[in-house]
């Protein structure tokens, strides 16, 4: 099979997001990095991408060039990536997929919920993929986490319980280095910090696992470093549409926790607990027994997880080959091979509709707001 | 020394508490166990107290017996144990403590804020000691992190997240089983399930190694088996007085959860976690600097933990000892060497507000009250 | 029943083994603390003693007065505890034996051979209780294991892989340190440094577990800390009667390893795994399946585990209460009723053969040797 | 950066190493897949090659083939992989470097100490880089351990204890099954099984990270499974030319060990430990002080740590990555910046003449001999 082509607009050198993508597209061999348009400052992208072997007339000094030079190539790539700043994914997607692009948006995949509703009825009108990097989603054992509650393997799902919270913006000192301080600036990051950041990966991989969407939530967030306009922490109570109970705690002032993230689900027949920092196992306890660990590469895992493994049982596969399974399902479904669990722009368009809902119940002492997009009520 | 001498009313034959109270008063031997009402069933009790070595005149048919046949001698225990059913503490914790008795009484000290209150004024009034057996308090890690805390370790505290959830009433096939399905009735249980029974642990042990108080708080109820009137699954989002925020997730349905109780403290310098399943390490991170393990039995603990502590480090010691320093920390405080981290009658009323106080949020959307007692408003 | 009367020679003030013996006989109420001859320091002996609340004519000051008291008592002491030093465990534990009294021995039972042989001798002829203090056999997931070895659960036993091994003594500017130096002086510990302090424990375990004896070894010791005459890291091979194959490494040089004792058993069927500082798991996996974690206090497990657990699943019990349960199955089998389990006179002669043939085999570049006490061969 | 060119032989379809090479060389996208041989069925190797993307004139039929192909292209490949059957390593290696071609030759490098000795000598003539897939040296906290030792920061390493034990050969009723059986079948596997097949990985990595070599050892070698003729489980103690003791365990009837590889080093000051499972954590125990967890892209780590690790601190990365950072290095060589880490020929023969010299001990009852290949007496 001939590679696919690929092009990304941002992930600049020295982003932390370019090189993880490159290795997530290119890892498996599946696509060719063929055309970028790396950087804000026009010569630098231009350079960096010839540099990494882009042929001088796709490296493109700015995603509007790159737009206008792709769309006309018999040639032109198959999928366009868009790791620029959060703020610029809406414009940027749209773009692309009106002129017949298939996209991968890095999350938000935009800051408002109309611009989310937006981007749901472009992508279904230009009949291309737009997916949105909820990568977490495609590490194998969440996929079989996934795949169990849908064969039913866990009983109906009562309760999930999810967190993730890190620490390493629990250095008040720190709090003013740029890296850091933008987060927390509804001037850079919108109307949330935490949540939107972190959180909102969490509240995905609950509906991802669940197979359910959240119906309404109650919020209460905190900045705990009080310099901060927006919350450092955050809880949220919420129910899916199935009348799941959720929990989602997300912190970033958690001192200790590395990464942080990991996922608890109660059924009425078992339980699964996953967590990020040890990806490779998932660990199952069926009502009444005893606690199972589930490996990665294990004989008679779900089709999902089977087909997301590299290498055998308790050789560990960590967070860019996560990403790289992302691009597979892409790869597929370029090819015409749809795989039902790669995040959409439905997904996205929800996150931006529970962030904007977090945010007003959080100021409203909590209260219980319907947190689905007005296009999904 | 000579043994000081301990009754116990409750805790009869079969019981699972009976059992950790002997253990915990006995293991040590600080104290003899010299009298005791053991059984709703007088001649049950009275033939099972022999049994254990009690003198036939001290083996009583019931509490108004034992307080009528100690309280005249000259050798009357020196500590009498309350560990009936729940709604009989009140009135026999208050009936000893009023004959000048020193009283430690299972939890829940009482089922109503205001007979809590009644306590805390009896106890004062008596000048005995009212302790409620909170006795993950005791844990030798969990003295350390109180005193880490006391001492700055870890900074002004930010943040303080705990959980006591387990699945050992997910089983709906087994919900009308009656030592489950009494938790969730309200003649039996009270206004609580879940929150009272084991999430109060949780909360006691936020403001204990917080070394402050909760003041406001929201709180969800849940009862994901659908048959139950009480809550089996519970969240608070709380503030301490001195503004620490905090969260707590309580369950009885999160299945593969064995014991699930831990907690973490996050502080301007430093994150500490616990988890009473690894009872014997605190982990500690300071801010910027590497995660560390803190043994109990290692070199330079604080007095609190070192004192409590029965082996040299890596010897693991469990649950009944906790238990067991309750009581050394009672023989201390009955010869007068009072422990400032001994559960008092202050920590029942606390709790006892705290679980009406969420009932109420929970029934009202969430809505954030005030938490405390009125006599400590 | 009426308590059993204990009494104890060593464990003065200030010792370590003392506190854990009193708590371990005490903790269940079935042992009335009636008699001791605690320091070789007669005065200070009889003193601890009374302070302890022991009788003025029972508080001995050396082990022959102690001797001659109780013998002709009729209310003598049920089992007497011997916590002396090392060198002098084989006079008095044969003297006591002689007089017909029950004997729980610390380990090392003799310092030779020989002298192992004869307490085997004399106990059986005296036909009462010789035990020896293998503790850490008396966990409730070890029988567990045990147990689950005895009933073809992992099938035949194909390998055993066992550690005991710290890091206490691995700081070289405290090997002068009396507290340690005189374990590496064969004056004072003998032949054997680390293999007989601890690795012994690990080699008892192998065998108590398998339910098979050791039958050849081969050794290799080395003195990491080069002014040590004997060695502080060894490692064993060897093979049981039955055919198991065996690894057994112990050090005091791992500096990190806190406790470090721990142990695999791989059958034709399946596999085991327990470790000394998570003492209440057993890790289970049958061939061809998932690991499975095994909790005391679940549903299901064999009987000695089940009884020898106190308070129920996820509850902790550590080291202090698994020296209890030797006093609980001493007290049954003084009783009459039995225990299999309890290590005897048998496996302290067999472990003094092992520690001198490992002695040799080390000595002689590592040549397999038969480690069986002569009787036994 | 223009790519590097890449070459495999072996690693034909349905293969697992083959994969593992491919993401390996262009993860990072260092490599073009440029050429290959990669079944010795010739038809399916060049169509398959084809498939993979490599033109069809670089697509050949076996490795004399591709040999002769390359050696006269200008754009002849940069590198050559070494993926096939091991029987034929030494041969296709030694006639590549002698070409002038520089390889990556998979572990063993060849079947006799005589053979390993010749491609050291042939590499060293040739001026070219022979590198042997050691990939386990190449995950970053690895590398850390060993720039710690290098550093002295744990002192004179005293002490090495490492285990590659898994159970996935366990099941005797699976044992002729072709996949497993060929291990342990003399004609196919060479004189050893496991220790040859894994055990090897360990001994590279004692070796590898305190910067020492083996100079003698003593063997214990079992077949479990008594159809096996060779060893399925085997103990290696072993010195190092610096003093340090060696123990090594390594088996494939381990069941319930999944991976089962780890490695932990004592020196005065200090000690580590790392296990393949959990590869992004090192655990550090500085002598007389607590515990401590290093992370992966923490802040301050060795430079080559840090050089290999791809995202940020917590985000795990695997084994695939472990083999890519080899390919860094490579690529890195290639261009001229040699990295002292990489493994190379001294080391393959050093692993060829461990495996012979064990095999050797253990059929002598565990003597002690050099285990070194001649050239380097």
């Amino acid at each position: 099979m001939a590679k696919l082509k690929w092009g990304m607009i941002g992930g600049g050198e020295g982003s932390q997001i370019g090189p993880a993508h490159r290795l997530g597209a290119q890892a498996d061999g599946l696509f060719e990095f063929a055309a970028g348009a790396l950087d804000h400052r026009a010569d630098l992208g231009r350079d960096y991408a010839q540099r990494l072997g882009i042929a001088a007339d796709r490296a493109y000094g700015d995603w509007q060039e790159m737009l206008a030079g792709e769309k006309n190539r018999a040639d032109r790539v198959d999928l366009v990536t868009v790791a620029t700043p959060n703020s610029t994914h809406f414009e940027i997607t749209k773009a692309f997929l009106e002129a017949g692009f298939n996209v991968l948006c890095e999350k938000p995949m935009t800051m408002t919920v109309e611009e989310g509703e937006e981007i749901v009825r472009v992508a279904e009108a230009s009949g291309k993929i737009c997916a949105v990097n909820y990568c977490y989603s495609a590490y194998p054992m969440v996929r079989q986490a996934r795949a169990m509650v849908g064969a039913g393997e866990i009983g109906k799902v009562r309760l999930v319980v999810t967190n993730f919270s890190h620490g390493h913006h629990g250095d008040a000192t720190d709090a003013e280095n740029p890296r850091v301080r933008w987060r927390y600036d509804p001037k850079m990051a919108g109307v949330s910090g935490q949540f939107a950041d972190c959180g909102i990966h969490a509240l995905h991989m609950a509906s991802f696992i669940c197979r359910d969407e959240v119906r309404t939530l109650s919020a209460d967030f905190a900045s705990t470093i009080s310099s901060r306009e927006l919350e450092d922490d955050a809880m949220l109570n919420f129910r899916m549409e199935g009348g799941t109970v959720g929990r989602l705690w997300t912190s970033s002032v958690a001192i200790g926790r590395q990464h942080g993230f990991d996922i608890q689900v109660f059924g009425e027949t078992g339980g699964l607990r996953w967590a990020s920092e040890q990806p490779n196992q998932l660990i199952y306890t069926p009502v009444g027994g005893r606690t199972q660990i589930i490996e990665k590469g294990e004989g008679g895992l779900h089709e999902d997880a089977q087909r997301l493994s590299r290498v055998s049982i308790a050789h560990p596969e960590g967070f860019p080959l996560a990403v790289a399974n992302i691009y597979c399902d892409l790869a597929d479904a370029i090819r015409g091979e749809v795989r039902e669990g790669l995040p959409n722009a439905s997904d996205g368009v929800r996150s931006m509709a529970a962030v904007h809902t977090a945010v007003a119940s959080a100021k409203d002492g909590g209260v219980w707001m319907d947190a689905r997009p007005p296009m999904f009520r």
